[in-house]
């Protein structure tokens, strides 16, 4: 049997606030066997956008990214959270090596058309340069940026690159994806924290989406768990909810 | 003999405008056999500094780091100036690996004391894993941070991390540490480029000292490269001038 291994993906909300990164930092680093953490930061990026006299817009809770909005999330994602997280798990004992996707050509994507300036979508991860990292002992913490090979940074939501990765390191070990967010799950009643559903199967998921009580937001979380689970990746989890086949 | 290693390091005046950055990244993608890349950034952190009501403060030449302004040096730095390094050198063909100390460790360091706040004196280099990386093809480019160790960052002296890197990779190559910067390089009369010294063995060093043609801010520069070629450092340069045992 292949060797585990978890991959966390955590929203800013965790990473952005002293207390809980410190959770963060201690959890994480309490999980055993090899692991990748991948990471957002938009609240920051907004607040040093804000400073610095630069408007935020999104479209469908997505920034688009003008020249001076790159800059932002380059100096945010790459330099700021990412840098503050390696320290941090270096001082857990954790041997936590920074990465974009440009850095070791780890993950590359394109320029999406249409409104969003510099914003990329995933085209591939290497897993194998990945699987050799972890190998060696190495914890990689993933910045939501990528590149497009052409000398060029891009803005990419970071759920889809903890997919990506997951998806290219399920041939090299026993994937567990998580998706830590501030709900508890995924619920029948997004008001009430008892009607979280515990185990979601993709059978599930269809009547689920049939019946309209996987909705919105939820509705592309739970395609990317099952598109993960169709390439390989073991189990997917959304805070509490386990996802398989 | 050992395989040649060139580290390449650049002040931030170079890495900062775009023309002399585009002109580097193609000189440094033509330097033939493994490489190093350590830059600086010290305007852009002014200018991010200023755009944010951050007040640059500097004690002989050098950056006092409060909280604020380990914030823009971490951004600037570890993000914006590394990560599109990173990007156009992968464009270049050239496998780069963007690093702060923290990252894997690679350079330790321990804060300064006085009033210097967040300033790092750099410790060690863990030059067993700069050739690792190196062996396995990839291009290390080197920011101006290191950590503590306990969780912190540090904002530290570009050049005395070229050092300690040409130092560490001493006993693994034969190792060539070049300066570049805006001068042609050591000079008898800083106001004229004919004037330039082309070589300075330790000799003619002690006795330019003595003879005050060396003086200033090249007095630091030149011990430096003295002090790398005594830790086994082949050869040093500082733009046009070589400095050898």
């Amino acid at each position: 049997m292949r060797e585990g291994l978890t991959i966390l993906k955590v929203g800013g909300a965790v990473v952005e606030n002293a207390e809980s990164l410190q959770q963060l930092i201690s959890d994480f680093a309490a999980i055993p066997g090899p692991k990748v953490l991948v990471h957002g930061g938009g609240r920051s990026a907004t607040a040093l956008a804000t400073r610095m006299g630069i408007e935020t817009h999104m479209i469908d809770g997505r920034r688009v990214t003008d020249d001076d909005m790159l800059q932002v999330v380059t100096m945010v994602y790459g330099g700021l959270v990412n840098k503050n997280i390696v320290a941090q798990l270096q001082a857990a004992g954790i041997n936590a090596l920074g990465l974009t996707g440009a850095d070791m050509d780890i993950i590359r994507s394109h320029k999406r058309p249409g409104e969003w300036g510099w914003v990329g979508d995933v085209d591939r991860a290497d897993g194998e340069h990945l699987a050799t990292l972890l190998r060696e002992g190495i914890t990689p913490v993933i910045a939501p940026l990528t590149h497009d090979g052409e000398g060029h940074i891009l803005n990419t939501n970071a759920d889809t690159m903890a997919q990506t990765v997951a998806c290219a390191l399920a041939p090299y070990y026993e994937v567990c994806l998580q998706y830590h967010f501030e709900k508890r799950g995924v619920m029948r009643d997004p008001d009430d924290n008892s009607s979280l559903i515990p185990h979601i199967t993709e059978q599930d998921f269809l009547r689920l989406k049939a019946e309209g009580i996987v909705s919105g937001g939820m509705l592309p979380k739970l395609e990317n768990a099952l598109h993960a689970i169709h390439q390989g990746v073991s189990q997917v989890r959304i805070s509490e909810t386990l996802i398989t086949a």
